[in-house]
C-alpha cells in the first residue's frame, strides 16, 4: 500500500546553455537566445515525490519536515540565488539544460533517501516548461 | 487505448495529528505543531482519477456528472467543514495525516468503480504538500 | 536515464457533445447541457509530455522549441478559435469529448516523435476537469 | 472600516465578436478570428468583489453565501453552457467583448446591491486576458 | 512616484465563525455549517501590499526581506497551526470570520509601518473567497 | 464608464542588485544574496492594465491584441532572455530592484498610450513578490 508524498520548493538562479567545449558560436547556433553569455534566470520551481509504504506508528511515508529540511540543505541552499554555471560545481563541466538540473537534483537527494523509498523529481524552469525524472529505469 | 479522466474537489476541515494510545506528550513530541490540542486546519483539495477504456458510444470513460456527483456524496457531504479527528468515523482510531486521508478517501470510492476502472486519488493539504495514492501494487 | 519535457500550450474553442446519428433528443438526454445545439466553449489548456534519453552532446530529451513548434502548428492553427465540431475534420463524425480530443491531439503529435521517445497528453477542458492518455499500452 | 469580500465563479461559454448591422467582411476585418462564424468559446472566470462596512453583529460585510447563490442565480444560470450571440437576451445586439460582459454582469448584480455596498466585477475571458468594472465613475 | 510592494505568505488554521453571546442554535441559524462546534479549517494565503516612494539610494519602497519577516513574526507565528477562536487573543472576543481576520492583521502590522507607508491586507480563506482591507477611510 | 482591460506576459532574465558607485561590500550588505556578482534570474511575469472607456463602435478599451504586440515589441523583446544590468540600457546606471524595473516598463509602455486611456503596470519577480505602478499621483 504504497503512497506518494510530495513537497513544493523553489530557487530563483542565473544561467545559460554552453558548452564550454565548443566556440561560443556553436553554442549560440545550438542553443539560441538560451546560450547568451550575460545569462538569463528562471524562478525554478521544484516538485520532490517520496513513494513508499505508509509507517503504521505514525501514518508517515515519510515526515514532510524533514523532506522539506533535505530540499532546503541539499537543493536551496546550494542552488538559491547562484549562478548555476560558475557557482554549482555539478554544472561545471555539464550544461544546465533543464534535463540535466533535475538529474543532479534527483543524484543529490537519492544519496539520503531509505532504500524502500522510491524518488521522483519535477522541475519547473517556467509555468509553462517542467521536466521530470524518476532515476534510471 | 485508456484514458484517464481527471476531476477536481475540495473540501475545508480541521484536524490534528494524534494518537489516542500516545500521551499528549508523545504525539507532541512526534508530531510537532501538528499535534496542537486544539485542531489546526487545511483547505483539501482533492483530485480523482479513473482510467479505463473510452465508451464508443458516448466518447466517455465516465460520465464526469457521475464522478462528480460520488464525489459530492462520498467525500465533500463527509470531510466539508468537519472536524475530522472527532466527526469523521474513519478516523475514530486513526491518525489523520495526508497519507492516511488520502487511503481513505481512495477507499470510499473505490467500492462504486466499475471493474474494468482504475482509481488514482491525489489530495493537496497544503498548496505545498500532497500525497497520492492508486491502490495497492 | 529517461527524463519526461513538458511544454504547456492552450487554444479556446467551441464544441458541442453530439453524436449526428442521434436524435437531438438522445442527445440531449445523454449528454444534457453540454449538448446545447448552439454550442459553448472552453480555454483547452494542453500539457505535451515527451520522454526519452538526454541527448549527451545538447543536454536536451528534445529542444522544446521544436516541440513547441510542433504543438503550435499541429494543434494550436488547428483547433484555436474553431468550432471543434464544424470546422475540425476529425470530428466530423467522432463526439468532441475530452476523451476523443486528447486522443486526437495524440495521434497528430504521435506521427513526428522519434522512435524512441515516448509521448504523454494531458488535457484540461476547464481548470477542474481534465484527462491524460500516453498511448495504447 | 470598509473591508471587499470577493467571491470567485465560472461559466463555460461560446461566443463570437459580430455586430449584425456590419458585413462579415468588416466583422473579420475588425475582429478577427474572434468573429469566427462559427463560434469558438471560454472558460470565464468571474470575481464579484462587494465593498461595505463589517456587520458589528455578524463580522460579515455580506454573507458570502448569499453573495454564491446570487451569482448562481443570475450569472451562471444565464450564461453557463451557452452561445453568448444567440443565447443570452443581453447580447442579441451587444457585441460579446469581455468590456461588454463585464458591463453586463455589473448591471445584472448591482440591482440586488445594498445602497451602501460598492461592487466591483472581474472578468477572466482566459487565463492572460481579463477585465475589471466597478461601476460609472 | 508611488510604488506598491506585494509579499504573499500563509498560515494553516481552525475556526469556527461563533459568539459567545449567542445560544449554539443562534450561532448555527446564522451561520450554518461554518459554526460546526467542533471546528474547521483552512489554509489561509496572505498578501501584505506597502505604498510608498521608492528610496532613491537602494531602489526598494520597503525592504522585502524586512516585510517577510514582519509577517513571520506578527502573523505566521501568532496564527499558524492554530485555533484561531481558543488561542488567538484577538478573537476571544471577536468572531473570526474572514473580513474581522483581515482587519486584525491591518492592525498588527499598521504599527510598524512608517508614517509614509500606505498598507493593503488581502486574505485568502479559500481560493474562491477572499477579502481585502486598506484602512479607515 | 470605464473599464480595465490586462494583459499578462512574462519575460526571463538575469539581474543582480547592485550601485556601481558603491562597493562590492555595500553592495552586498545592503542588498545581502540579491547582489551575488555572477547574477541571479527570475521568470517574470507582467500585468498590463489600460482603462478607458468602451468604444461603441467595437465593444473594446483597447484591441488586445494590439496590446499584446506592444508589450511584445517594448518588453519581451527588450528584456527577454536578458542581463538587465548588462544588456538593458535602462538599467546601465539603474538598480534593477523590481519597484525601478516596473516603472521602467510603465514609462516605456506608457508612451504609447492615448491620452484618455489609464496605464497600470504589475510586476511579479516571483509568484510571491509583486509590485504594482499606476504613475506619478
Amino acid at each position: 500500500m504504497k503512497v506518494t508524498v510530495n513537497r513544493k520548493a523553489h530557487f530563483n538562479a542565473a544561467h545559460r546553455l554552453y558548452r564550454s567545449d565548443w566556440s561560443e558560436e556553436k553554442n549560440l547556433s545550438v542553443f539560441g537566445k538560451c546560450s547568451n553569455k550575460n545569462f538569463h534566470g528562471h524562478n525554478y520551481e521544484v516538485i520532490v515525490g517520496v513513494t513508499g509504504e505508509i509507517d503504521k506508528e505514525t501514518g508517515y511515508v515519510i515526515d514532510i519536515k524533514i523532506l522539506k529540511d533535505l530540499i532546503k540543505t541539499e537543493i536551496e541552499d546550494a542552488f538559491d540565488h547562484k549562478n548555476l554555471n560558475i557557482e554549482v560545481p555539478e554544472f561545471k563541466k555539464l550544461n544546465p539544460t533543464a534535463e540535466n538540473i533535475v538529474v543532479v537534483i534527483y543524484n543529490k537527494l537519492f544519496k539520503h533517501m531509505a532504500a524502500n523509498h522510491k524518488l521522483e523529481v519535477t522541475l519547473y524552469e517556467t509555468p509553462r516548461n517542467y521536466v521530470k525524472f524518476s532515476g534510471k529505469s
